[in-house]
């Protein structure tokens, strides 16, 4: 079952997030731009950050139709930085449809994107408070930092396994730290569950994160729907690169396949085999199952039995990305 | 003398603005991303929006310096529509400089400006209220419809007048008058003046739009430091154009032009030719006059004689650009 069917089974709400989005944002937009092809607002997103600010929201109290818009903008944040990371990463595919940057072009990508930013802070300050909307900003702030770090960083192949770190909680773990911690904010939950909730998040998206730079690296034939060996076209040195770049070997490999036509599959496939061999993604998986397991325990501290089950069911989704 | 010092002579306060923009992101931003060349940090920016924002608190009360920040923040939200607009018309030149685009390439740009929209949605936080807030998230999201509606109108030789009016309201003109709203609404002013203010602002945002539209379609010499003819290549139909479409024997030539090199600088050079015949260039400017008339007389109605006057200097600042 696709990650969206599966979160929307823990959080049935998500529904009403699609339609909030639906509702918001469709008939503006159609009344300005007319895609050519059918595109993000068609409710495929996995949606997990509304899933994860609804699922903290409902540690305490199991009524959160108020909090449906803000969940609605959360998702918006979203899907604007996956357009314009779609046009900085010149990908093609994602969700197995093409990128809105290859069938509409950069220019549209880029407005789209600015747009659903925009959109996502006017919903934002209708429902939201400025403790909301300042941690929201600041997570966009920190996301592009992290996203323009990565293009500092592109082809270093002397990138700590730290630095990545820090990258990827910038770029995407912070997004889902803060969703946890909005939930807590904005319902019933008691002050001292925010801290945990926020952790939960935290080390909840460093695992989601190492895990889908694992993807890059995984067969053309996945469910993820998206095109392969991005990261490494682009430069970005991720974890299971960082791990097998240890051994010199692996580091002149990698220089020659820098100097030569980058396109080339078959040195492409070179690079994979000794990512392979050298156990470069098992040592990922590794640490995404540590992350996890940290998630995890932060999940326990919530009293809630059923609002536990729920974060332990989300993170048992994001294990099982590692399966597709 | 440059617009921004002009700006400076009437709002001093413009200078402790760009000291604001270059303490808060300079540091941040470069410990993150090294620019290849100095861009558009340096402080090269007009300023007009800040200047229009202070310029409205001032009719009441002299001291502005509390706000600052705020006023820093708008110019933030500028500069990053600058940043996504020179990637959306693949700009060359900005301020007789290379564009981030052109230096840094896309990504850069795109990352640089989503990083300064949120770093101005976080300043405005810590300092403003949700009312201001809200003010500028829709004001951005308007600038992005109107900019999707441009690219929906790429090439489209019957736009009308009133298309052109809408679009340019949305893009440019509600931005202005939300500086003057936002200078009112965060100062002593009396409620009485924030709708003659925010008109003051719409109107000076549409003929400062118009002048702008105009300026492509001068000389390569001019004073401006952008490159010239890009509306035309990128189909943004504007106003001297949509006049002299109305002839029949000029949207043929249009017609012709389309169909063949775009960039053939002789059949620019002969369509340029009909926008003088035709008298384009002169009905934009009675245009854009009219509506500087206007904001002129809202401006008459700001009690303080002082703060009077610097409404005016601005609008003869605005009416200046058309000798450049």
């Amino acid at each position: 079952m696709p990650l969206q069917q599966e979160l929307s089974v823990i959080i049935p709400e998500i529904a009403h997030v699609n339609a909030e989005i639906k509702k918001t944002v469709e008939e503006e937009l159609l009344s300005h731009y007319q895609p050519s092809q059918p595109f993000l607002l068609d409710g495929q997103g996995k949606k997990l950050r509304p899933a994860l600010f609804l699922a903290s929201a409902k540690t305490h109290g199991d009524d959160v139709s108020e909090l449906i818009p803000l969940a609605a903008s959360l998702e918006l944040i979203h899907m604007a930085t996956l357009l314009h990371d779609d046009v900085v990463d010149r990908a093609a595919l994602r969700r197995s449809l093409p990128t809105v940057n290859s069938s509409e072009g950069n220019k549209i990508a880029v407005l789209l994107g600015d747009y659903l930013f925009s959109k996502a802070f006017s919903m934002l300050t209708s429902v939201g408070n400025l403790e909301i909307i300042q941690l929201f900003s600041r997570v966009v702030e920190r996301m592009s930092l992290g996203e323009l770090k990565q293009q500092t960083d592109a082809f270093n192949l002397y990138l700590t396994e730290e630095e990545y770190l820090d990258r990827i909680n910038q770029k995407t773990a912070e997004f889902m730290a803060s969703c946890c911690l909005a939930g807590c904010l904005t319902s019933e939950c008691p002050e001292d569950l925010q801290m945990p909730l926020y952790h939960f998040g935290l080390n909840l998206g460093m695992a989601f994160q190492i895990i889908d730079d694992m993807i890059d690296f995984k067969d053309l034939n996945s469910r993820t729907g998206k095109d392969h060996f991005n990261d490494l076209k682009n430069g970005v040195v991720t974890l299971p690169l960082i791990y097998v770049l240890q051994a010199p070997s692996n580091k002149e490999l990698m220089i020659k396949w820098m100097s030569n036509n980058r396109n080339d599959e078959d040195s492409i496939a070179n690079l994979l085999d000794q990512i392979k061999i050298n156990r470069g993604l098992e040592y990922a998986l590794y640490r995404a199952e540590q992350y996890l397991n940290q998630a995890r325990c932060f999940a326990g501290q919530v009293p809630s039995k059923e609002a536990r089950r729920n974060l332990q069911l989300i993170l048992q989704l994001i294990w099982s990305r590692v399966e597709e």
